[in-house]
């Protein structure tokens, strides 16, 4: 007593983009061989923004890509409305890809009353209808919890650690963590460079002086190396400025950087020209305004790697075979 | 085989103010004779926010006001992190105050596949913490619909008409709808003014050249009359400055504009200083920037009503009661 | 390590029927080239409801029509027992098909400790399962809001101004609110028939004695014209009546009226049949009952474009689509 | 920083009744000694019902009477809506109180594609807003499993035993249960009485024509013996009057019914009139129409232990200590 | 502007198992005719379970086996970290399959004060991320309405009473329930077993000394006759065991056990070998630990009907058809 | 028309206890001046646990404390189910008390395809009804935002270190993490005991056989140095030992171990005993079985530290003022 529905069309793979990075959505989309999907976005002049997905998505396996950069709120707002417009206008699934996961850092009380802003955003995504998370190298791993469904976690190590190894795996360069809370990052990049020494850079207090006198000391062997100082995010620079100072103090022989997030807020461009790293490696998760390019920084395009892991979703295969160890 | 617990403090009221509008927040707690709590609240370079409350809010009665004027989503967030760290330092209720509810014109599908932001603002709220909402003069009430929870509904009306009747009453005024969406916000004021005139200004085409020529008339008599414009909000004000025209060009002696949310984006300003109107009235749900004020400019203070509806939620008493008709 | 499935049955499209409309049903099945599903439901002597589903509906598109007409409860509890049963059935999405939105006019609180039944309905479909509603010209559009999933929000507006423009087109009649809140709807009627006049019918109150006397009175000019009196249900029929008298009264040559949902209640179908209208025509979302039948009574079959929708969304392809402003 | 809250008041006990049993609540009010509360409820002539709570309920803890007699939906319909009234007016609590639990023997899927209706009345109460359900004589104990909250499960057994002892216990009265479906009620009946025998009629087949005859036989002596027939509900009285004969034919000297709800559809006044027993005893947890009386005819009143167990749930003491074994 | 998504994968069958039971996942994967997906599930020191499926299942339709015997808390937790894992892994569905559903026998609160831990379960489950459960003869079938999904509800009767009838039908065996809770259930087997006699063992008191004596008394002819006890379960085997003697006492020629699902705990195997029954039938729900059997034991396998309902639901085809009557 | 509650009791504290740790529960019911609130649970021969709360818990404020150990499943369903007999039986808020808590490792997918066990654990609390949860010492911060609502992070390092630094302070103990994934935990051990110096024991690979050779290694000067190893818990306690003979192999004067959860699974009493550590200080979060003591082993009580923090929480008092730095 039933009809069959022949004309049921294939589920469709649907690139959306937020207005952060328009970019990247291009770059992404070009790996996927579509069309970012056309879409109407603008600011009334009240602050409020409004979205309308301009072609009809039903039954459609849609992402939606937006870099949180600079104006975070506007662009996770702007990126909710988009996500309740899909949800609204029947989009089969809907999977947010946020290359670098907004309020990662807040993601525990660190003192009582404080919010746990990472978990926050976590549920903010559900409510307003995305079934799935895509992201880049989380500040913490467990962030994948707060998350009730799939995220689908890449990391950025493979691509950057590539880029290293090529043009200076020969010196055999020395993993450096710039301070003591990146040290098993730092484990894997050192095996991802064939097993090559590690240091870090931590603070200490003297003893003699407690509560009062902090050093920033290097822990490790690293005079005449070469070291690589990596990071997953590089926000001011501040840390990581001092760290590469503090290794060419001890006697480094250079210093490249490595960090997959290049946020690069206010005086970062300027410390990190200035600090005397030969090269500051990034990826493009986030947009490098003109004005803050100088002239070691290279940036690696993630869009190839993006595209890579919204194929494999959209096509049901795995995800953690992109990934060389398997896991 | 229990102990009592003598000491369990009887549940505080607690006020916290985002950053928006701490004016507005300073006078509710002088009415409520509270100070409000202390808070720690900035942004990161990066641009997110960090917020921290500055005391045990354990079992309270907590409040956050916010006001979404100018940059709406860096105030909406900041008033969803603030009550996620109420919820998490374990405050007993928390309502969120936003006089000025965000987002709600968007409260349905005009074409599709277009969201429903005031919906998902709801949801928002609902997710981040919030046990219910106090709003004042929704655009549309249905928005009360879109939380699952009390909605206490406040209106300006009693306030801006009580100083229209002591100021014009012996004229008495027409009331005039901008557009013909405002018309039963007209006959409450006409109501409350002791059933005074009404008329309308409305777009209309042309017969005899249909679909092209758009002209705004105006319905009803108002020639000679003392005019008064009502509104939910004032935006960029061009629909109100248009009304004031039309009014004046068809012979109102004098017209006098009131409204309860003065956005005043972009032109708004000088489109009410310039378009004739004798008196612009508005409340302070939003903040008026000091280069916004103009000389018919009348601000009424909306803090004395939030203050005795916060009371009132507090204590259990009717919020009803506090309007006039007993609805 | 694993199988495939062979034997996976596409997505079947299922029609499911309550007992309160079964004529529409069925010519919404005609139209799908379906027949509906065969179901037992009947009432028990205590006044409760058995419902069963006799065929097989694991991983099919079941669509649940019922039309929400006099035993309003009764078909609504009918309706959700039916979602109830074919989720514990394993159907894959199931719609709900209300044309007439039941309790759409309590869509927000009109005085203080009211319900909002229309949010609470879109919450029973979906706490009984419901993925989906499908409904014809909501009384407030703000209602698709209220359900947390997609709504698709149908416009019997085409059909019905069809037929007016098709009969009486070439007279260009004058599009009639029979009050203030139907304007837009009146606006929409006068771009669809080619940009023809707009009147009113609005209460005022006698300036002279306020609070007091109400009086309805024509705004615009509609003597000598044909007018159109249009609004989105008939209940009661005693403001169209009041409406068509008050325009015959102002000296219109004839009064044609439309509505989309014909509810007729108690005394509507006289009041309309000797009203003086010339036409009313209503589409049949609700059944008319035999003895409702009036000589100037004209129905329209809404099936076709409920049939359009339904294989539209079995088939993911654009609802908005089959409006012609693409909205 | 925070203001002390002097005027909060203590926590209300509210009674609100729906409109299918209002002597059931003036009784239970009487006990209770306040009065039910104001509310406004009535239908409209299109069949929805509007209801209204006209005193202030802040902070109240809410009780919301209603008997599922006759009209079923309606008056679940206007439960719900009450609640949700209640909810969004800012009750502090709210306790549904349905004597007899809707749908109660819509318990499980008895053959596939059936709803589970019970289950489902338990999800819309909870998303209409109730926090609790008390009840009386589940005709499943497991639907208290339902609802995910606390379910007050009221026995009406001491109530009806008491009668039925203080009458008939000098003889010693023979428990029976009229199928095999009651036998563990029956047995905690003969318990009441202290400790009398026990017999059951069930239904068997005849062994030489299996499938075909269908026989009443009674299992146990009861000749001679005044029979107490046992039942959680009546509904049409067929099963009941059928026993009562089956008893009388096997020699009982006299019949007595005893059952806690009394449905009385369609037949069931006359059939329990003319099946030959002496004496039928029912609470009154479902109003008895006048038409429906008979000589034989007792009706105890369940309002005394409502009233109890409501003023247990508001003291927050022991409503398990309300019944005689503690449990 | 979208692109085709050619690679997509057919849904496929996954079957996992835990490590309660790993004979009946390989009996069922070899009549699905696929392998058990790999997967790593051992102890930490601690006592806490590691789960990881150790092929992609992205996509997939996955069934979960967990026979929960024995360590019933451990075999619960690693079957919903499976779930878990499952859900974090992209499965599209998740099917929970509990051959004898754990805690069944808590489905309501006896007493004041107990949980209801059959809901419970159900809770966890869903929370874990399991759409839907399939399990064999619950303990109360309302515990279908514990889970808010599909429940696939199989029954062994026809497998168990297939046995009994092609081994001794001609013997015109009459079906015995152990106590007064198994009727309904006898009920059905003497309808399998083409009509034959039935009886009952129930537990009585003395009259003559009440409160204090129990005696089990056979109700029904069972003298000469062979006899069939019935049950869903058998844990201790003290009800059994003890119904089989009385039996025998009672003059019947020869007693047959038959149930589903065989728990044996504790001192049950004894028991059972020791009563004096012919034939202890049951099915494999549950494994028999080597030591446990004895010569009357007859142990069936519920693999092939696990199987069959695994591929219908897969195929979305009807379970509710496998069953003979079609309900 | 409503009635005043005068009976209505004060929110009663009831502390409950689960099985596993009984002593724990009896300390801080001491300290808070109550007993342990009676229960009946037990264990069925299934392996299934049945638990009965013995007295009246309506509207109390319920505190249920379970030590995870040894059978961390049973004891974790054992809570869960108290959980839903606590909310079944109207306790007015839920606080699981878990001093070590369960799972707390598997807080993040190392690898693709494993659950994120943490948070189901979390979503289990919460679905069987927990408020609230309290917890000491998580292996990672983190997982306070897997629970939605507040959780109480209690830490043990004052008690700790108050120990260490009365028995060892005037010695300037060095502060040592066992492994690179403790550093920050020792800053803050280095910083309560007054600013001493610090050191960590590594893994490193021997950088000319890269992926083969692991070497431990004491980073810092530890020689003639009286070290405390530091962690936040002690399972099999390999890592701990092997440190601590790092330490004294690089001339460490002595090592005292200090850590707060002392699992001492498998073979970690002996290996800890023959270490070469002066003392290992853990809390009493866990029992310590007869057989593990061993003469260098000190116990400390945490119960005063939960005593106090429970009745913060009843009180409505802060939790965070119970630490030194006011966080």
């Amino acid at each position: 007593m039933t009809g069959a529905v022949p004309g049921a069309a294939a589920k469709r793979l649907v690139l959306l983009s937020g207005r952060a990075h328009p970019r990247l959505a291009d770059d992404v989309a070009k790996h996927l061989d579509v069309a970012v999907a056309p879409q109407s976005s603008y600011d009334f002049a009240s602050g409020e923004i409004y979205v309308r997905v301009d072609e009809s998505v039903r039954g459609c396996d849609a992402f939606v890509l937006q870099s949180h950069c600079g104006a975070v709120n506007d662009w996770l707002m702007e990126q909710l409305i988009t996500v309740d417009a899909l949800k609204r206008a029947s989009a089969r699934r809907i999977t947010v890809v946020a290359p670098c996961y907004p309020y990662a850092r807040q993601d525990k009380k660190h003192r009582g009353r404080e919010p746990v802003s990472a978990r926050l955003v976590a549920d903010l995504f559900k409510t307003a209808g995305a079934d799935r998370i895509m992201t880049v190298d989380l500040h913490a791993a467990q962030i994948q919890g707060f998350f009730d469904g799939p995220v689908d976690h890449l990391w950025a190590l493979p691509l950057l650690a590539g880029h290293v190894r090529q043009k200076y795996g020969a010196e055999r360069p020395t993993v450096v963590s710039p301070d003591s809370g990146r040290t098993k990052l730092a484990e894997k990049w050192a095996q991802a460079l064939g097993g090559t020494p590690m240091a870090f850079v931590h603070k200490t207090r003297d003893p003699l002086r407690p509560n009062e006198v902090v050093a920033n000391r290097v822990v490790g062997d690293v005079r005449g190396q070469l070291c690589v100082v990596i990071d997953d995010m590089i926000d001011t620079g501040g840390t990581i400025a001092e760290a590469v100072r503090r290794l060419l103090d001890a006697g480094a022989r250079d210093v490249v950087v490595a960090a997959t997030h290049g946020v690069l807020s206010g005086p970062a461009a300027e410390r990190l020209a200035g600090c005397g790293a030969r090269e500051v490696v990034l990826t493009d998760t986030m947009p490098i305004p003109d004005g803050k390019y100088f002239d070691a920084l290279t940036v690696l395009s993630i869009a190839p790697l993006l595209a890579q892991a919204i194929q494999a979703v959209a096509d049901d295969t795995s995800v953690t075979g992109l990934f060389d160890d398997g896991s």
